[in-house]
């Protein structure tokens, strides 16, 4: 092994403001919408479910955001993370590309997630909050978010879809170690559960189902409100300490990137890593940075849907956001991946991508997996499968460099380890993994149901 | 969350030498005995199972043995650890305690127990053997050890006790993902194996019969040897980089600890934090300094056992060790931390123990969670079973401490996170865990049948 493996930061390096792009965009970001005048939404609109604070970040252009000092003392559990040198993987591949990766996975849920999860807790508990809602799949954002709750004493409720919470019961009981609740959408303690359970008692559930019953519960409690894990601007927002730490790191490394990949669902790990280098790009001074954003194959939304308003949510419930979407109804494929299975994107990355600032790419479950389980081997780490993904497309970037013979820096954003997704390397080991075709039919029929803006 | 929360060493502070405890013990260790003839066990006896370089190591009694630059590369991916100082838990506790904890979860396999696993495949590699034996129970030494095996090429099977093999797979799909290969004991690939699935088909197996069979396949093959993860003097000694790490970070926090505590099965991870602090002690540096081992109230191995010559596996394949022991035929209670499940102890910790130099508590499994519980609600990770007992006895002396309102410094060695163990967690939410009296019936039947030395 060459040279430095680790590149570690003292406490003293997190980040003590949050870095917002939208204070640099070469054009402004389209506004949420209201469904139903097509008027952009106000800070009125919102403030039945998000605290005030949240709603000013999710419209501010102030360049750079002051983290409070309670928010930073709980980053200080695992932050900084460390930046990697993937010397053992560079040597696997045979190529003289540079490979780096920032690891999330040493967080107390083991995913880069909290980063946004305690900064939403902190300021509904500062608000006078005293519970969240929020929904969850597999339950990385479920268990993120009641670790954020223990933090600041606020309770936690989490609707997990039906399916999930019976068969995946580990990340549930991560949230009851937190002191986080967690029980079973559809549930008897919303209008939406009882209906879906009056038609189908067995129902699975779906995300949308569980967003409905979540947001139902905080729009009818005075203390309690909601949160979301991705997608929104101040989630980006707080994600952003991942990028700017990156940069100290690659600095002590010696190298800036050539090349940033990253995982994405809703977007919100990819762009906290890559949005303070994109600075640099829409600041003229690496114009040659590329940034690759990867989604699974059957969940295309940046690289097949159109950029157009939908719904964040399944039910239409959300103000509308200018998205790339494959429509707010489409249900993806059961990929392994649950935390990129979204039809729509976060709305900067889209306009990102409008501008032809950032590219997307979409990769196979079987690659991804191989990806992983090669990177295991060589480099330790056992990652979450939407890690893979990210993983996937570094690797296939150096494996252009060995073609070319290009010593390209390529850093990729490690979201997290997969110790609780044993079962889908189970299921990958044991060859009951397959791909999944592009779901042609089924997302012209979801874009069908595309809503008219002031519909 | 005052002053500082985390002590963060650079790469080049991993130790580049262990520390061997034999160098300085007031008297010499009993060295281990030929069953049959009752003679001391030379080089020869063992050579069949572990490479010479182990051997010596075991024997040795240098203070100071180098760490081969290959295995320093390796430790790399996650050493130095951080030591964290426990300030919300302080507060919760309303202490004035300092309670400072040393975090070996953020290895790829999430415990300590690669230190050795590493060195282990190294050595063996050296030699030139191609394949690695060895038993594994819960299932964490398995995975470090298939974790070391992917570092340096060399084949690793695990015979991992049949009933956990099938109902804990997220263990064996991590020894899967690293290379690892992992079957059900008892198998049909040993007579050992053989012999128990004749008489018993549907047989649950045991450590002790995973052990047979692990020696068993390794004796028969010439390019085979055989690997144990704990209990071993050789073991202990890579493990100390835990404690050297510990020193330099505790000076960085300017306190030396009054107290360490450590969770025991074989005692690696106990041992391995402070041998390196107990040489302090030897010396009369620090004669204040306690070291409290802490074991289940169910496997009181130190609290209640005889000190005495004992296999060291069930089935009496071992040479006999100088040990506090249960009997080697005692199958303890089916607790959830079973990386504690071992009727015996490290011989060095049993010397140590004998000498008065350390102390043991016992700790039940109720009050264990509940320690766990309040530490992840304060300090945010979830930890292991088995380090929730070294976490008890931290906060049982922060406890007392509160009562006498003395400010000692305790430092408790973490050796794990408990994202693999949720069942665990779920059964204690659930009620459905219970405490084991102290099995004094079983206990006193395996001790009359401990072995006469030379019989």
């Amino acid at each position: 092994m060459p040279d430095r493996t680790k590149f570690i930061l003292d406490e003293k390096s997190i980040p003590a403001q949050w870095y917002n792009i939208q204070a640099d965009l070469p054009e402004p970001l389209p506004p949420p919408l209201h469904p139903a005048t097509g008027n952009p939404v106000g800070p009125d609109d919102l403030a039945p479910l998000f605290p005030m604070e949240l709603i000013k970040q999710e419209v501010s252009t102030e360049r750079w955001i002051d983290v409070p000092g309670e928010i930073l003392d709980v980053y200080k559990l695992w932050r900084p993370t460390t930046l990697f040198r993937a010397h053992n993987l560079e040597k696997a591949l045979d190529t003289p590309a540079r490979i780096f990766y920032k690891y999330e996975g040493t967080s107390p849920p083991g995913s880069h997630k909290p980063n946004t999860a305690v900064a939403q807790a902190y300021y509904n508990e500062k608000e006078g909050i005293k519970r969240i809602t929020t929904e969850t799949g597999a339950g990385q954002w479920g268990s993120a978010l009641s670790f954020g709750g223990a933090c600041f004493d606020v309770e936690i409720k989490v609707y997990m879809v039906a399916i999930s919470y019976h068969q995946k019961p580990y990340r549930r009981i991560m949230m009851e170690a937190w002191g986080g609740k967690c029980v079973p959408s559809p549930s008897n303690e919303t209008n939406a559960g009882r209906t879906m359970l009056e038609k189908d008692p067995d129902s699975p559930g779906s995300l949308g189902l569980a967003i409905s019953e979540a947001v139902e519960e905080a729009v009818s409690r005075e203390d309690t409100h909601y949160s979301l894990g991705s997608v929104l601007n101040h989630v980006l927002l707080h994600q952003t300490v991942i990028g700017q730490e990156a940069k100290e790191q690659m600095e002590m490394a010696g190298f800036y990137p050539d090349i940033i990949v990253g995982c994405v669902g809703g977007g919100s790990n990819a762009a906290g890593m890559y949005l303070p280098f994109l600075k640099d790009k829409i600041d003229g001074k690496k114009p040659d940075l590329r940034i690759i954003n990867v989604e699974p194959a059957s969940c295309p939304t940046l690289t097949r849907g159109p950029y157009t308003y939908d719904f964040g949510d399944v039910a239409g419930m959300t103000p509308l956001l200018k998205m790339f979407t494959l429509g707010h109804d489409f249900i993806p494929p059961p990929v392994h991946a649950g935390g990129l299975r979204y039809h729509g994107m976060a709305p900067i990355i889209c306009h990102l991508h409008n501008l032809g600032l950032v590219e997307a790419v979409s990769v196979h479950q079987l690659e991804t997996f191989e990806a992983g389980v090669l990177f295991a081997k060589t480099e330790g780490i056992i990652s979450a499968p939407e890690t893979n993904h990210a993983i996937r497309a570094g690797i296939d970037e150096a494996l252009k460099c060995k073609k070319s013979g290009e010593a390209k820096t390529i850093l990729i954003a490690h979201s997290g380890h997969g110790h609780v997704d044993m079962a889908a390397y189970q299921a990958y080991f044991e060859g009951k993994l397959h791909n999944y075709d592009y779901p042609e039919e089924k997302i012209k029929e979801s874009l069908s149901h595309l809503p008219k803006v002031g519909d």
